[in-house]
């Protein structure tokens, strides 16, 4: 059975929960303590991911770290959610790699400091980070006001790996997005209704934490 | 003959036109104005990057946006630099995703902030890139403490991603990190011996911008 490092904050664990779900695929939750430091510790690093994320996937002897490299490699395996040809898989590709520098990064980054950090926010960082963040969120608000999901007519590991933060609670960004951008917001309700959702802080192991700041 | 779409300061441009070159591969540069604008004009948008940025690659009529997508297309198509098993491909697709989201992308917003961004950059956003592109090159410098390149003992297109950015003029973001992380430094000397190696300024459209702040 898969195992899954993961924790109840992480939008980049839940995108590996939630597709394992969707495929229909059991495992076993391996709770990394992160918001306590876990992952920040060298024997951590240098046992279970020198890059210091979650989530990793452990299936038999293989280590796989990096969401989106955990879903291309469950896409595959499994047959499903990695578009259908050679096209496709290069588009979901391109919008898993403008995920990670663009989409989810800024987001994830804002969100924790506004909520999780361990000091008060800095104003200009935060500007910085929402104005980011709001140009990566127009982009594809643009892009699905012209197709129901990001690659083609039906969902991929691009869908579940730039909605991974899309369904945490809006009051821990405080910043009315799914109002603001509502092709994103037709979107994630259509992620919402694929089989296996269930919302992250239901489905991963770790205390919730009411925003702080 | 191939299309690259790209501009002089672009390391993600870089990239490809360095693995471009390592290839054989001729190729016919476009100039993307994108330091006066280019790339933020919705028609350019519509009718080149929906994402707004360089590089795109043009082979025949299809047209190929984000670096790793494109560094990912060339390393299959001509069956050179893309890992030689499917472990070492997961593995470059890995490090090609942290690079998106830590490595290359801290460092390129700190550096175009710092050298050409339209206003001065502000000091708590600049602290706040310095330290999160440092825990990167840090997790880098382990990496490499260990291995000639970011995957087994060849060169990738995990290399050709990383090293990027790595070949501009220090003073461009004036801190000093091939001395403060010697292994990264070893690894992009490397990269440069490699054929094919030419330096940005050199190879890539566009004047020179001496740094502004």
């Amino acid at each position: 059975m898969y195992k899954l490092h993961c924790f109840a904050q992480s939008g980049n664990s839940f995108k590996v929960a939630f597709l394992l779900r969707a495929l229909g695929q059991a495992y076993e939750p391996v709770f990394v303590d992160f918001m306590n430091g876990a992952s920040r510790d060298p024997a951590w690093r240098e046992a279970t991911n020198e890059m210091g994320e979650a989530p990793i996937l452990e299936d038999g002897t293989r280590r796989i770290t990096q969401s989106g490299a955990i879903l291309s490699y469950l896409a595959d395996k499994h047959g499903a959610y990695g578009g259908t040809t050679p096209e496709e898989k290069l588009e979901v590709l391109r919008w898993i790699l403008f995920d990670n520098h663009k989409f989810t990064s800024y987001f994830a980054s804002y969100r924790f400091s506004k909520s999780f950090g361990p000091v008060a926010p800095d104003p200009a960082v935060m500007a910085w980070l929402k104005g980011r963040l709001e140009v990566a969120y127009d982009i594809v608000n643009k892009h699905l006001a012209k197709t129901p999901f990001m690659v083609g007519n039906a969902p991929t590991i691009a869908d579940f790996s730039l909605s991974g933060y899309a369904f945490y609670p809006e009051e821990e960004n405080g910043l009315d997005l799914l109002n603001r951008y509502p092709h994103v917001a037709a979107w994630v309700a259509r992620m919402q209704a694929l089989p296996g959702w269930v919302a992250p802080y239901d489905l991963m192991p770790g205390d919730r934490i009411l925003p702080k700041w």
